[in-house]
Order: structure tokens, then sequence, then C-alpha cells
């Protein structure tokens, strides 16, 4: 019954989107706390040889591509709650997008952070898709077979399920605060 | 020069989106003939025995969250000009969206179709993203290590790039026409 | 089969927004002809002799709040296909509003055209709510009893359907074509 | 002068969004305190026995049209200040919506939560609006003759015009917190 | 490394939306404390004679054209953040604006508040943007040279920078709360 | 009663958007061929010795800032419906931006094309302040006294006036067609 993260509930757990009819709602965060809330996500998108190269020749040039996608991927966080039709709107605080290429194509992390009464799992995670997403559009000329893949949430800061970090994950690169 | 899919031109192929002065555009298609355009995307959520039953029993009920992911995917194919800074805003003439449980968790497939002057890849792949980011909100509170991935354009038809089929994509289960 | 107005049909019509496997679609409207198109539709809001008199006096000075409800309902009109999930984005080539002072409250009058594959019905309903909606709010520090109805569509044009036109709607008091 | 509801105030209640100069203008709340604030509205949409029963044959099926109208309701609800002109935007808590068939076609209830410096009376009731929109849109290649009506505030707490409830209004089904 | 206005701090100054490698980012407010927040600003369409006569011609009747204008403004305040890649989402408390006609054209002056971690001064220039494009989009057809200029900053209240007032800003004409 | 730009119908002009009875409309554009049109408007940001160099050395580095508003405001054109109370929504074939550093600030070009029933001035122009707003947003923190002026229309190509270019515009830089 509770949206919290905890193993032991194992086969207790129900959908909080859906009521006890079985018909979807948006949760009443009304009565929980404002805290400050944190998340981070990642994903990545693979492509050949010849789309690295491109990506990496303008990069290059400009590093443009890449900064296309961060940019994309921070204004996609911002519109969260008018793409996931549950998700409450958020005043977000800070989104930090990192695009880097790699071995096998481009890596994406997001950390989005807000302080509210719900978490900003799918803000983050919502970064990362618009980035892949522009990554995608901008080389799909010249590789149509690239994939999007391994999208999912890193770590999650605040509220009533405390502190959450998949395994694996990598140590957050980023400073807490630098505004 | 083309933002043509074929495996010869290898090297030589240029970022469409990036003028030869390195800064970012949106590529003139005016000049290209309207036709029939269609695109087919896939992707999946991978998820715990615990969210695979906790959706099984939903979809038991009422099927709800599945069809609020169906939904959302739709929703966002039309937002896709909104979210990718430079894809062209397109009037699209359908848009289909599977939305399946599986032994590992959800397979998504879209489908969209348009008369125009561009294709509508980045219209499928925004579809799929939609609806699995939509299955993640829901199932979140069951399981946060859900993985999306596969995510990846499976089959474009119409254009000067002609019909490319991703090599081992499922055959289409949708008969072209029914309206 | 046929998403046309034909009362013959009866009982054999079906949903055409939901497949044959009951999942629901954005009909795929491709085959259709690109033909001029036509809807109007209207509505009203009923209210206390305050609140019309509220609009009066403001109706003397400036006639703004009714004006503000037309540019709402234009506005609205335009973003039909964000707002309903399986409207087709359409070009709106024109978009008439009339919002009028009546002995119970405000009448709404919309008519909205395109040149295209499917109707425009959706888009003149929209308008008329986005218009019914926009009075409630200006009025409803002085009222909050106000009543939104008779929200419907009087006469369609274009399309297989032929010309549908409600019994008791009131005659187009605007010409065709006047730019 | 005070956008309160107080039946006293009769004749001197003023359109608050109209300046002294009568120029529409968004009402200064930065002076009012943050309290939980509620509204709840309802709406029908009446259709023929023909369109009654496809709504009964496909919700006998999966229950489709009527989530996606209520779907399309709760996302109409988060977009109520891009679509009202003068509405401030709000973080919304809570949306719940009821779209339930009854003898003479649908009736809709959304109830709307926040704690902010305004009301959500026009967010209840634009949910209801893209509830009852999308209800018409899934059945109008059945029934053109649908009317929506009755569309209105049934229930409004919190900020310094106190409890309203409209008379004859139903009791509210919801319990007031669940998450 | 400050975002705060401070003339002394000259050369020093970075782009606070420029991390340290360069990358674009938005910058993290959460450990701004949140304060009351206001920022003024204005611009100006000139015009053709004509055109000026034009909307003398309108505005004898109805006003309309500017009123359409002011609309637009407010509306365009509420979307900052979907526009500009950086800017925070913010619950705007007020939104006001001024449409005037001069000897040259027209003046807007846009005056916005809220309570917030960071300032409002880009809803202040995006309102008058939103206003004077609309300006132009109803004159254009009288018109084609008119030119939108001096749209500055006119003053800002509340967060660490302090009071800032442009040299040579006309004083605020309007009362600082009447809501 | 012609849209058109013609210097010889001097006083006769109407407000195309105002209807007779002196009410705003959007224009019926259904009437129109459907023709090749393009715009081109351009703007700039004046700012000080200390803007200019922290964007000249923010554009050593990776040349962002600039890319940044080049991105927004190709964003922005897309919405220029959305934004402008009576434009007609169109199908852009292209937009490109220049976003040129110069010995008083930022000089910003923009270059519009459609296929459609109606010019693309607007859109032209909201993409050059949608580019002008980033800038400003990306140098606020070190310049508080920018302006953004001198945006207009300097070129327009298509539909029934012909082609309008203003005095003492620059002569266009970009081929006409290169995809």
């Amino acid at each position: 019954m509770v949206p919290a993260y905890n193993e032991a509930h194992g086969r207790n757990r129900r959908l909080t989107h859906v009521d006890p009819k079985g018909r979807i709602r948006m949760v009443d965060v009304g009565g929980k706390p404002v805290t400050e809330r944190e998340a981070a996500a990642s994903g990545r998108v693979t492509m050949s040889a010849t789309a690295r190269d491109a990506i990496r020749r303008g990069a290059v040039k400009k590093g443009n591509p890449l900064e296309a996608a961060r940019l994309a991927g921070i204004m996609a966080a911002k519109r969260t709650a008018e793409l996931i039709p549950l998700c409450h709107p958020l005043m977000l605080t800070a989104v930090e997008l990192e695009v880097t290429p790699t071995a096998t194509g481009v890596a994406i992390r997001a950390r989005v952070r807000t302080a509210g009464q719900t978490g900003v799992e799918m803000e983050a995670l919502t970064a990362v898709m618009g980035a892949a997403l522009t990554v995608y559009d901008m080389l799909k000329a010249v590789d149509k077979t690239m994939v999007i893949d391994r999208v999912r949430l890193d770590e999650k800061r605040g509220g009533r399920s405390g502190h959450y970090r998949r395994a694996g994950a990598a140590a957050p690169t980023s400073p807490r605060r630098r505004a």
C-alpha cells in the first residue's frame, strides 16, 4: 500500500496509480512532507563505427550534436508531467545532463533535483530519453541501426523511501550544490 | 550529402543536421516530394517478477496500466517536434501502439504513418519512449530496478531512402489500412 | 465499420477508436481524400443576474471578458490534438468564435475549417469549451453557481459522411469565406 | 473588491480579472496565504441508446473508452494554466476523475487538490471538460447528437472564501487522503 | 561565480549557465532561499502612421488589438520555461501587462511576481515579447516595416542581488498589491 | 480588404484580424493557394563589453551559448501558433538561424520556409525572439542592461503580396535549398 521501496514488502505491493476499483488515478501526495529530492538516471545509445566517427568529427569541430542532446534532455525534463499521464507537476530546481562519447556510442547521465512532495525519478528518466532521442535524430541519416538501451534509475534521495542506489551505478561525478 | 540509408556511402556521410560551418540546423525538406511514409519502432521494459505479477493482476482486473501506456505513447508521438529540436512538425495520419506483457516485462511496438516530405522514425521512437516511461511510472513503487532497452527502429517506408527493415525485426502484425 | 453518420447503420456501428481486440487506437485516415471540411459547435454558460450584470457593465466599458473568452477559444482549438488523445493533428485554416451575452448568460458559437483527411468537430467543440471555461474563470468571483451546458455539434461538412446539421441548429451567420 | 464568495456582497462585486481601467489582468495572489485547497466539479455527456450500447459493449470488453476519458481529463487538469488565459500555474497534488456510465450517457466527476495561494476550481472544471470531449471523440462515429452539459462546480474548500458546496451536489465518494 | 548583479565583479563574472567544463547546464537554485521576487520589463513596436492610425481606429471601436496583445503576453509569461532552455519552471503569482499607443507605435510594459528561489526577469521579458509579436501579427497586413525594439529589464527585486533599477526606467505605475 | 502588402492601398487598409464588427478572428486562409513561402527576420542583442567578453571566452571554449540560442530559436519557431493567438498552425519545412557575435553584442538572423496558404513572417520573428531571449538568459548574471532591438522582417516571398524586401536588409547568405 506504500509507494516506498522496500524489498521486504514483496508481493503485497500495489500499483499505487491504480485505486481499489482498478481505476487509474494520480496519487494524492498532499499529505507528504516537502523534502529535498534528487534522482539520477542513465542510458546509452549504441551505434555503428561510422556513426561514432561522425560524432567524433562533429565533436572535433564544435561539439554540437551532443550539446543539442543535452539541451533537449534538459527541456524534456521540464515537460515530464505533460508526457507521463499520472506524474505530478514539479518545480525542478536543477537539471544536469552529461552526454559523453564512448567506445560503443554515447552515454547519457541525468541528475534532477527539487524540493517537493514527490520524487523526480520520472524527470531524470525523461531527460535521458529526450537526450537519447535527439542523439538518434541527429545521426539517423548515418546509421539507422542505433539502439537506445540501459535506460534506468541510478539513484534516488529524499522522501519516505530513503536512499536508493542501483547496484553498480557509477558514483556521482557532480558535486551536490554549485550555484 | 544525402540523408538516405545506403550502406555503400560509408564514411562520406555527413550529419545532415550540421551545416558546413558545423552549426546545427533543421534540414530543409521543402524540395522533397510528398509521399506516404511509415515507420515502426519497438522497445521493452524489463522488470522483476514482482512487477510482472503486479501488471498481470492489474491486467486481470482492467488492463489499465498497459492501456495508459498506450495512450501516453500515442500522445507523445504527436509532440515529437516539440521534444526533438530539429524534427519537422508533421500531420500524422495514424499511430498504433502495442504494449504487451512478456516473460521479462513489457514489449512495446509503435507504427506511425503520414503523407509528408520527411520520415516518421522519430515519431515512432518517441511513441515507444512515451509508453515505456509510463510503464515505468506506474510500476516504480513496486520495482525501481526496471530497465528500458532495445529501443530501435524496426522498419521505414517511403521517401528517397526506400524501404529499410532491421535484420530480425518482427513482421508487422497490423494490416496496412483499416479505417 | 465506417466512421460515417448514417442512422440506418444502427447497432452495427463500432467504436472506431477501438480496434478488434478492444484496444484504443488513433484511426488511420491516410486512405481518405483531402477535402475541405468545416464544423460548427455551440454551447452556453448560464449564470446569475449578478454575473450577467457584471458582464454587461464590463462589456459596456471594454467588452473585454467576452473578448478574452474568444481568444482563449481560438487558441484552444489549435491545441485540440494535444488534449484529446486520439485526435489527429490538423492545420486549421480558419477559426471563428462568437461569444454573445444572452438573457440567461453567454452563448458561444464556434466554426472551424480545414482542408484535410478528417473532420474538425473536435476542434469546434474544444473552441467552445475553451471559451466557456474562460467565461467561468472571469466571473467565478461573482457567481460560483454558473453552469456550462448544451455543448454540441451544430453542423459538419466535408468528408465521406456528407453534410450533417443538428435539428434546430441556428443558421450560420457567417458568410463562408471572407479573407 | 474581494474575489471571495459571499452572497451578501451582491451587486458590488467586481470582475477581479479586470482592473479599475477595465483592462484584463492576472490577479496578484502573492499576498494570500498558502493553504490546502480542493475543488470538485462534475458534468455529463448525454447520448443516444446506440451510443450507450456501444460504450457498454466496449466497457464489457476492456472498459477502455471511459479509461481514456479519465486519463485525458487528468492530463487536461495539469494544463489548465495554458488554456485559461488568466489562471495561475499551480502544482496539483492530486487529481481524481470518475467517468461512469448512466441511464442517459456518461457522468463525469473530478476532484483536484493543491497547497497554494489560489483555488483549483478551474482545474476541476478543465478535467471534466477534457474527459467529456474525449468521450465525445470516441463515440462521435456512432452518435453526432451527443450533448455535454451540467458542467459545474460542486464543492470548493480552502482559501479566504471558505467552504462552498453547490445545493444538490452529491456527497464526495472519495475518502480525503489515500496515498 | 555568483549569479548576482554587482558591478564590482567586473571581468571575473562567469556565464552561470556554463559549467567549468564549458557545458551548458540549468543552474541549481535548490540552495537559495524562497523570497518574493518581482521583475519589470518593457519594449516597444515602432510603426508607420498608417499602422498607428489603424490601431487607433480599431481601438476606438473595441480596443481589441491591444487587448489581444496583453492576453498573449500574459500567456507567454506562463510558458517561459518551455521556451528558454535553461529557465527554471516557476509558479507566477502575478503578471501585469500594459500595451499603450504612443506617438511612434505601441509601448509595452510587463511586471511579474513570484515567491521562489530564482528571479522572474525572463518571464517579464517573455511577456513583452509575446505582446510585441502579437501586435506585429495583427498589424502586419498594414505595415511590414514595423520594428520591435528597446526590449529590456527595467527593475528587479528580491534574491541575493538585491534591487536593480535600470537608469532611466519609468517609475512603476502599478500599486504593489491589489488582489 | 486584402492582407497584401501594397503601398498604394494606404489608409484603406483594414486590420485583417478584426472582423467588420470589430471582433478579433483568425483570418480564413482556406481559399488561398498553397505556395512556397519564405520569410527572413533579424534582430540583435546589444550588451556591455564584459558580456561580449564572456561570450567570446565561452565561444572560444565550446561555442555553446550561441548554439543554445540557435536551438531555442528553432524550437520557438515551431511553437509560433501556440504563442501568437491568431497565427495559423503551419508545417515548417525549414528553419535556419544564425547567431553571430558582433562589435556591440550578438546579431540574430532567421529564415523560415513552408508550403502553405499563409506566410511565415511570424515564425521568423518568433525564432529571432526565442534566440534573443536565450542569449539574454545566459548572460543576465553578467549584464542586466542588455537590450534586444531591431527585431524586424527582412524579406518575404510567396503568396499574393509577392516579394517584399526591407530597404537595407542584408543579402541572404544561405543558398536556397540544401538538403
